[in-house]
């Protein structure tokens, strides 16, 4: 239905597949949806093909668009980030008046939403940087939102996002996840922790097949075995469905035919970069960025592949080591999954967010690429303890850890001694293991500061900062400043 | 000696103790050198304390300061990076004249030094932004000094620099690394090396007191004889001093009163950010970086402690596991190196610096923190193969890892099992084996792209991108655009 009077609901900007899917989905919904895209023809199509799902308000100028819409207005933004996003918040800021309300749906920098968040308030207008994941699927049939902005601002859309998004035990993916760029941020995570879970499976595959000599269909049906245990999330279901294809041209296993060059689009970066301005070690998901881009570096790939390896022999028992395959997966994943929820802890400490990682756990439970039956045993966690330094010592992960971290090392062992590249597995089980230890050799690091920059060091047996005159004969050490608790 | 009507042949300004011992340097030289502090007192201090040294002119003001400069002149800034050196950077453009020099000898991050380097060259002034490593010592005896800017400039600054540098087979450390931010850029990625070579040193420390049971004293001898052979380096050398030195309060090893959080300033951190911009995968460096916030999260390691581990046994042979250790650590070694060098490489590409690489090695043979005979190998190794893609396939290298992969797996495999954390070692092994492999898993990690999100895939057996219509049945495949190479 096509309405030209009445009053829409919501508008959506930019209508390219999201945009489209999103609107299409709020239509769904029952609510009137203004439509608008910077060439008319998109706008024009999405009536023509879909005005029979629900009530469409095609817009042909902004000022129309926004004219359309009932107050205070609520407009999604759906367009490029950057510059993009930039200019066409810029444009509907013009036209909107105090009290309304801007979302950018988009995959901004949660710094940028928080310098385009403090702009608008200056101006009266709530903009909200709302991560939206689940790709064009989700976007139509039920993503999980992750709104940033003003408790206002939530108010105003909480019944929209609600009815659009994904649902798990009837509860919606979506919440208000805390103040200006607070849900871009834990977009931002999300798609680092998709980085990490989708190399651990990568690599889960890679030695089952390597050292295990499980060919494709075997190894599909190892996952989707996974896919009924713990393991249960979209990604590895998809794994099973990927691996168990043909391509149809050559008849040889899709995964084969493949080039082994994956992409990135830069949210995983960002969860980096920003973790290591936050001191959140993170070591899991950097590693899996640079897995990509490693196996994209054609030219190094081509001058290195003669360096000598071990001699490769497949494990004896293929079934006995998939199952050790599956605990160092899980093990790996709890580990990953860790650094995120840490990150996410540290970005809501120094921005004041006050995010509650409970409550984002639940809203990735559905809609989202990660979406799993383990994000509820997180939510669960954080439910018993909220104020947890890790998810590592809760009861439920705890447990597993312990049960799972005999053969999690023997896996990263074998896969070290086959030659098989586990940088993901590997450096879980380093964080794993730096946690646990009682004293790092950090110390020995400390103390080479201390001897080549003067950069002084704490001591374990009394308060204070020290430095040792280490060229003097004999040497000494002098208290620098005053203790930090006096 | 003071001067107070002869021309001073350079100025530094800022005279906190790097730079007082720079322009003690430059005194001992022979050159006549104008000295500025914003409070007097330093600048009074510098001169009745080491006026004997040589030629100071001591300047009470910015005016003054210049004023005393023979034409074009040189100043050094010697202050913190961010704000002031802004600060100081727009107080001196101001009165200095076309065709002087700006020299910022601080810690700046490159961009910074790009964006000066622009404003200061449209008012007609040179500004180079110089990397100077070695600490308080080095800038007195003898620092690795890596100076970016105009080659005008560079003409300028050469004599000064070169006698003040620290030599090595009479070759002095310091060249013109290239335009604008080069030299910065290349200071930073030396201190992400020495972040990385630091760990390397930390995790052999602690696996063969932990796996190998040697006590402080009998693994300074260990590293002693290490700085005998291939290993041979400032970082070693200090490291069998600092575990052969006893704290004088306790009279125990001073490695074990030292609290056990390593510290950091930035540029390692930065030298990872970097990389993932330009998408040098340098995990090596990452690791590092990480396990120093790792140490420092003490909340999280008190509620980590408890986590299990396995039974720990030490070693049947500690002389055998010591000669293995070292081979692994020569071998991750070679790996950190080669990610800098990449990162190098990366970054002169992108910002058309032609740095080059040999050139870069040979001026960190001396002066700097990672000083070692190891960069004399590096140098060699871009001289005989200039466009290597990667240091590990040079002759010398290559050999040396061919011969250590065995023992860098027994090494890793070990620590894994042991519960002993060594998350560089284990990140450089995977980084090599990722570059050996025929087939990497990045294919599924591309194909789950295109499944969940569209992202498309190349293909092994022909040109073009294509896309999977995953949800139809039957699937189909879609060429997407046109071949990149048609």
């Amino acid at each position: 239905m096509v309405s030209g009077t009445q009053q829409a609901n919501i508008g959506v900007t930019g209508l390219a597949v999201m945009g489209r899917n999103l609107a299409r989905n709020l239509a769904r919904h029952g609510y009137t949806v203004a439509v608008h895209n910077r060439t008319g023809a998109r706008t024009r199509a999405l009536v023509e093909e879909f005005g029979g799902e629900g009530a469409f308000v095609p817009a042909g100028s902004a000022a129309e668009f926004v004219a359309s819409l009932e107050r205070p207005r609520r407009v999604v933004v759906m367009v490029k980030a950057g510059a993009p996003t930039d200019a066409v918040v810029e444009e509907f800021a013009s036209l909107l008046e105090p009290g309304d309300i801007l979302v950018d749906g988009g995959n901004a920098h949660f710094l940028d939403t928080r310098r385009r968040e403090a702009a608008l308030r200056e101006r009266g207008l709530h903009f909200v940087g709302a991560g939206i994941s689940g790709g064009e699927e989700g976007a139509l049939h039920g993503p999980s939102i992750m709104p940033g902005g003003s408790a206002e601002s939530w108010a105003s859309l909480r019944p929209l996002l609600e009815s659009i998004a994904a649902r798990v035990d009837g509860v919606p993916c979506t919440t208000h996840i805390g103040p200006d760029g607070a849900g871009h941020f834990v977009k931002m995570v999300h798609n680092g922790i998709e980085y990490a879970d989708m190399q651990l499976i990568a690599e889960s595959y890679d030695l089952l097949r390597n050292a295990g000599g499980l060919g494709p269909a075997e190894l599909a049906e190892v996952f989707r075995t996974w896919n009924t245990g713990r393991l249960d999330s979209y990604l590895v279901e998809i794994t099973a469905d990927i691996l168990a294809y043909s391509d149809p041209g050559t008849g040889r296993p899709f995964v084969d035919v493949v080039l082994d060059q994956a992409e990135q689009k830069g949210t995983g970066r960002w969860t980096v970069q920003t973790a290591l301005d936050l001191g959140a070690p993170v070591n899991g998901i950097a590693e899996a960025v640079f897995a990509r881009s490693t196996s994209g570096h054609a030219v190094l790939r081509k001058a290195a592949r003669d360096l000598p390896g071990p001699p490769r022999t497949p494990v004896a028992d293929p079934a006995g080591f998939a199952d050790k395959v599956e605990q160092a997966l899980y093990a790996s994943k709890i580990v990953a999954y860790a650094q995120g929820f840490d990150e996410i802890a540290a970005g809501s400490a120094e921005y004041g967010w006050d995010i509650d990682l409970g409550a984002t756990a639940a809203i990735w439970r559905g809609g989202c690429i990660i979406r799993a039956e383990f994000l509820d045993r997180i939510r669960a966690a954080y439910a018993s303890d909220p104020k947890t330094p890790t998810l590592l010592t809760t009861p439920d992960f705890a447990e597993a850890l312990a049960g799972a971290q005999e053969a999690w090392r023997d896996v990263v062992a074998t896969a070290v001694r086959q030659g098989i590249p586990v940088p993901g597995f590997a450096a879980a089980l380093a964080y794993y293991d730096s946690l646990r230890a009682r004293r790092l050799p950090a110390a020995l690091v400390q103390a080479q500061r201390d001897y080549f920059g003067a950069h002084t060091y704490h001591r374990t047996d009394k308060e204070g900062t020290f430095h040792t005159l280490w060229a003097e004969s004999p040497r000494k050490e002098v208290p620098i400043g005053t203790p930090p608790n006096p």
